[in-house]
């Protein structure tokens, strides 16, 4: 059967009647404050993609029954939107998103949709609010496409009703400083045949309880280990790179591989594809253990370890506890009050640069 | 600092001006059918719990932004209302879902609550909507407790505004016949470490495919396992249960332990106690392997293998399929057209007159 996919000439738009006032770019909390307008496109098996719809940001209508609020058929994306000085707003390689957003949702059976498409009304939807862009470098407009099963039935099958939405949330820079980890033993992400691999909201949840009991220690943000051997995995909901030298006497960067653990996140992608541009020093995917970090803080061979993430493009790390013990790890030995690495430093200028449009990449996408 | 809790005296109704009209218990499909009401009781940190609400079955009103939409913060419960020959209108083992609840919800940063009070609130749902719960023995009204994170902040913390809500719907016998297993080696339920053992949404979006996938393969549920010896953990939706001779010559009724991968099922508890209090085999709560399946079915050892779950109550297995290769499982040795092994049906008879109130029992808990 042949039905609808998205089509953003069908696009319709409904401004609001009550703008909201922009607010002081100081005062932009993380993922508290949303625009005018969102973007929403229903599907149903029968029929296909509906023309998207823009219109104000407000509540949705979900029923009780529905796959999404019983069963957690929900999948989403992070994305963001950045000013460049010539007042161009340019997403960053937003083509990845939407492949990992397809991904996702076909793990949890919400059904396909044209990717190029869906693009096309998510910049519609930026055009639309560009003034909660902020000028700032540094800011940015957080955008956040969730896909919902919105049938309801509580049988467990697939959801036949579904609705792709976006909303967008101008946002200021985190708060540039290092953080401090701990080495979850207790809790585990993911595993092998589960799927810490997509985007879905399942994995978030159970994260929190865990996330609020390392703050209270003291910590930041939890190192997220796996299976006997402490394999390290991600930091809290980024990807986590360590830039060392190995026992051979190499320097390295090298994170995680894709083997179904972790996210495949955009910023980890980017940073490893720009130092291997660089072919300066190896650039590795591969498993390490906790205790190969452990040993490698012992040597002296740890130069550099980092979260990096849409959120907060990259964030060093200055100690991690593991097994009860607190390790440093340095950040940069000329500087005492360096908030980055010089290597996570060039990384994080090199990626800004890009997204605000100072160095012309193709990875910077015109809205 | 206090705030209020649930108070089952502050219920406010408001009836529906349109009641449906009941279905002919024929056309009872399973979570399909919802009837006039749904209970609704908001959350607040500030404030607490709000005063319950009893008002017409419809669309909930939900922030684009919000943890349940975003992060899956969602638990439910699942039970059932019988309806005894005298018209008495039971819960069974309410409490149990109540304890449950409350355990999968903190895992998830939801609020506290009373469950004596929200136990209140929902009998007198059943109490208003009394006319959809079925007169036929086997039929009931399933009530579906949900509880979901409605704060709108995409900072993971927690959420800090929730809605505790429950609907019902008049549900038909699940049509007694014998299931064919298939034995997943590739994608896992749980793993240490994670939260198989709560009912959270997030627990079932990605189990969504992989039973598609075994239908489509003529198989009817997933039989899932757990690590490199393949334990033996759930099947689909329910608990599972061996009756066996073990190697050492002893009848065994025999079922995975509570070790924080399967989900504590009421059913589960309920069987296990009523073949205690028989005494007339050994009852064990410990890890059985598939390879261990696999010798007492070639060995002749395996008596019956059966499902366990609010749902189907008990489902009798009659073939699992493991690495390519397909294994006979007995159901009744003098019956070839039972759908009930011998143990498999006077466990289920027992189960059902306590629930329809043929024999008294604490655990029927009127409404």
């Amino acid at each position: 059967m042949v039905v609808a996919n998205i089509d953003a000439s069908k696009l319709t738009k409904t401004l609001t009647t009550k703008p909201k006032a922009l607010l002081d770019p100081q005062q932009l909390d993380f993922g508290k404050n949303f625009t005018d307008h969102m973007l929403c496109i229903k599907y149903t098996e029968d029929k296909g993609w509906e023309a998207p719809e823009i219109k104000p940001y407000g509540p949705l209508e979900i029923d009780p029954a529905s796959f999404v609020l019983n069963y957690s058929v929900e999948t989403f994306e992070g994305m963001k939107a950045y000013r460049a000085s010539d007042g161009t707003i340019n997403l960053f390689r937003p083509q990845k998103n939407m492949q990992r957003l397809a991904t996702s949702s076909q793990r949890i059976m919400l059904p396909e949709f044209d990717q190029e498409q869906f693009l096309e009304c998510i910049k519609e939807l930026v055009k639309t609010d560009e003034r909660f862009v902020p000028n700032d470098y540094g800011y940015s407009l957080y955008i956040r496409p969730n896909f919902i099963g919105t049938e309801p039935n509580l049988n467990l099958k697939y959801s036949r009703e579904a609705l792709l939405y976006v909303y967008l949330s101008p946002v200021g820079p985190y708060f540039p400083r290092t953080v401090k980890l701990y080495a979850n033993t207790e809790e585990v992400r993911a595993w092998p045949g589960g799927v810490g691999n997509y985007k879905l909201g399942g994995n978030y949840a159970p994260a929190l309880r865990p996330a609020m009991d390392v703050v209270k220690k003291g910590y930041d943000q939890i190192l997220w280990l796996l299976g006997d051997d402490h394999y390290v995995t991600e930091v809290g909901t980024m990807n986590f790179l360590i830039f060392w030298i190995t026992e051979t006497g190499e320097k390295e960067l090298v994170t995680a591989p894709l083997d179904g653990i972790i996210l495949p996140g955009v910023t980890r992608d980017s940073l490893l594809e720009l130092a291997r541009q660089w072919g300066e020093f190896k650039v590795s995917e591969r498993k390490v253990t906790m205790p190969e970090v452990v040993k490698a803080i012992e040597e002296g061979r740890m130069l550099e370890a980092f979260g990096a993430g849409t959120a907060c493009v990259v964030c060093s790390v200055s100690t991690v506890l593991y097994n009860g013990k607190e390790y440093e790890i340095p950040v940069d030995p000329n500087d005492p009050n360096a908030v980055f690495g010089p290597l996570t430093k060039r990384l994080r200028d090199e990626l800004l640069d890009i997204q605000y449009g100072k160095k012309p990449s193709p990875w910077a996408v015109p809205v």
